[in-house]
């Protein structure tokens, strides 16, 4: 018998018939002998819903009311959860936030989880109820509600995943898995089956069906996380398809030499994307200590992130600085470059708005720079020009133009064989 | 500088443009130098909005589910109140029932509240800002959500004036008082400009503006209450017209010989009645001591509440005993009190269900039988028959005719010359 713990998102809950279909689910893996907590966002567009409504009141609602508005998109689907889930015959309780122990943060709007003690939900589940918990909120200390922010419920199921010690944590979507690459740009893009905690992280952090901090979360606390489809039957729990997140086996020197699975790890997993990815460059900034944090501080202050920062090797004491930007903070971060180059006697701002960005994500990259060479190969014969090149240990990404950004997703997806298992 | 608590009833604040209209209210009841804590109920038709998602998901959903899905309908009132407050420039803050401190027992859909603890109430009072507190709900020790079923904002509302010692509680809502009958019914029915509170309470169990368990409270703690509109101007809080539900002054001896004021207080404030009135007669009851908890024990079990019990003298050692119910639950008080007559030896069960209730309320009538047959008097010159007649310190009911009601009502209001001050 094991702890499963399971997210459940918006698309998944839209209405009364599919919460019906989820709840069905639920039952079935409970009856299979299983306990199972479950996570749930808001339904549909509520969470959207609600934003517009407090704009129509408020141009810039206050944080702490809106978090309270927010919340109560979850609390209506986990009582409705909890309500399908009994009209089954299966004993279901629903927990708020605060009732199943999650304390955050007063960072309202994005709060970060700072304890989580789970005794209640424990206590319910050794009674043998399904606990259903209202994702993508907490309380603070002074019991005001708040909050996670983006990928909130997915944060919820894997932080309650940890404190529980669940077997794992299963979030299902409207998608059956990671993927190669997105099926939308790729046709042939290929379900995995399995990948390690830090490549999810660079694929989700262009855009796959989890968010980074969940992963993150899961990574630190060795939770193995399955993300599949809520649409398909049910099956066994043992072998439902999805894709599993987990820490991969590193194989020992003999079972290297013996099984080939040296190779087999040492490849590209996937193909990411980026749109709407501006530049910035400053030119012949004086290269001294300390000049590269008077550029990134006031960007700090003025609430523009910044995603890539490249500075190339300086000539004569002068150096360019480039980093990337949403398109949608392009503006304000060239006002604010603007005035940092002529404090600091750099010689001038240029922009680029109109930039895409492409990554291919692989354990094993850096020790086997031969990807790197035929990423950029891949590219060039396909006419693609690149503007800008960022590496980590188990990621290259190139900023290309925004037009040729599909294309360049194709080419990469193809020239790494990902159509191929 | 007073200290005030207003109550908004869903018509108040059924839509953005109406939660704008009331924060201007309350910011000009702050700006005026009143501390303001404000109760909301949920927007126009919310909670049966609400009733309605859960019963596609369940024909009778758990009742702790029910309420946490119900509590999020003044969550979101309050939250967006707060706000539109906010966007005028003044200080506020919402609170769910919780955190003003209302704890409740288990009794989830029609909880009593057991304490009040407004210390973070009085807190943010203190520091200058506007609470605006969701009404209907509460918490268990345990911290599960409840409600507190009809009436609750009203409720809620008159606790926390109680708890907080404030000046008064306004209650405001789409009329503009209490009226000495239903002006829909009695065209030239009059606004009163005050009224006890045992009188209310009459006039309340048949319909009027406020719920009787929220005047009872209100009784028992002295918490002189307002009813007025929340649709006019604001004005001066001094000179706000509506009506105040407060303990009558009680003139002493020689005042009342002086001014004559013994006169006007023992009058008719009011005429109030209720339809769909059903009545069950049990003939030929062997009169014998626990015969009538024989008869009403099998109805509470069945759930049929029960209004008003009549039971005749005995002729024989048999006795009739008739009591009314409402219209909807007919059917089923008829099959139990058929069983429990044959159980008893009684001699049968008739039924009549289409009736209504007329009353009459105002102090001091039951000194003054006067009014008893004024009230026979004028219902008879106008051919309306008396089917059952039950009275009380402060109100005589006539059962009449379901189709005769309005007339009764109009004749009565006439015969007390309601329509003069």
């Amino acid at each position: 018998m094991a702890l499963l713990v399971q997210k459940y998102g918006g698309t998944s809950i839209a209405d009364a018939e599919r919460i019906r279909h989820v709840a069905g689910r639920i039952v079935h893996d409970r009856a299979a002998g299983n306990d199972i907590a479950v996570v749930v966002s808001a339904m549909g567009s509520t969470t959207d819903e609600l934003i517009e409504l407090a704009r129509s009141i408020a141009a810039a609602p206050d944080p702490r009311e809106l978090d309270l508005l927010l919340s109560t998109g979850e609390l209506v689907s986990c009582t409705l959860m909890a309500m399908a889930v009994r009209e089954l015959g299966a004993d279901a309780v629903s927990m708020t936030g605060a009732q199943a122990g999650i304390r955050t943060d007063t960072a309202h709007g994005r709060a970060s989880i700072v304890a989580l003690d789970p005794k209640r939900v424990r206590r319910e589940l050794d009674r043998g109820r399904i606990v259903i918990i209202a994702g993508f909120q907490g309380t603070t200390e002074d019991s005001d509600v708040t909050t996670l922010g983006r990928g909130g419920s997915d944060t919820t199921a894997v932080a309650l995943a940890a404190a529980l010690g669940a077997e794992r944590c299963e979030v299902y979507t409207d998608v059956s898995g990671i993927y190669t690459a997105d099926p939308r740009v790729v046709p042939d893009a290929r379900q995995l089956s399995e990948i390690g905690y830090e490549e999810m992280l660079e694929l989700a952090s262009y855009g796959a069906k989890m968010h980074p901090r969940a992963i993150e979360l899961a990574a630190w606390y060795h939770v193995p996380v399955l993300v599949a489809g809520s649409a398909e039957e049910a099956g066994s729990t043992e072998e439902r398809p999805g894709t599993l997140i987990h820490d991969l086996e590193t194989p020992t020197g003999g079972e290297m030499a013996s099984t080939g699975e040296m190779e087999a790890r040492d490849r590209v997993s996937g193909v990411t994307y980026e749109r709407g990815v501006a530049r910035i460059t400053i030119r012949a900034v004086p290269d001294r200590p300390g000049i590269v944090a008077s550029v990134f501080e006031p960007l700090t202050w003025g609430n523009v992130s910044v995603d890539t920062i490249v500075q190339n090797a300086s000539a004569d004491r002068l150096t360019d600085v480039s980093f990337t930007v949403a398109k949608a903070d392009a503006g304000a971060a060239l006002d604010i470059s603007r005035r940092v180059a002529s404090e600091i006697g750099a010689a001038e701002c240029v922009s680029d708005t109109d930039l895409g960005a492409v990554t291919i994500v692989g354990t094993g990259m850096q020790n086997a720079p031969g990807y790197a060479s035929r990423m950029f190969r891949a590219l060039a014969d396909a006419g693609i020009n690149i503007e800008m090149i960022t590496t980590s240990q188990i990621r290259i990404t190139c900023i290309v133009a925004e037009a040729q950004l599909d294309e360049a997703v194709r080419v990469l997806h193809a020239a790494f064989e990902l159509d191929k298992p």
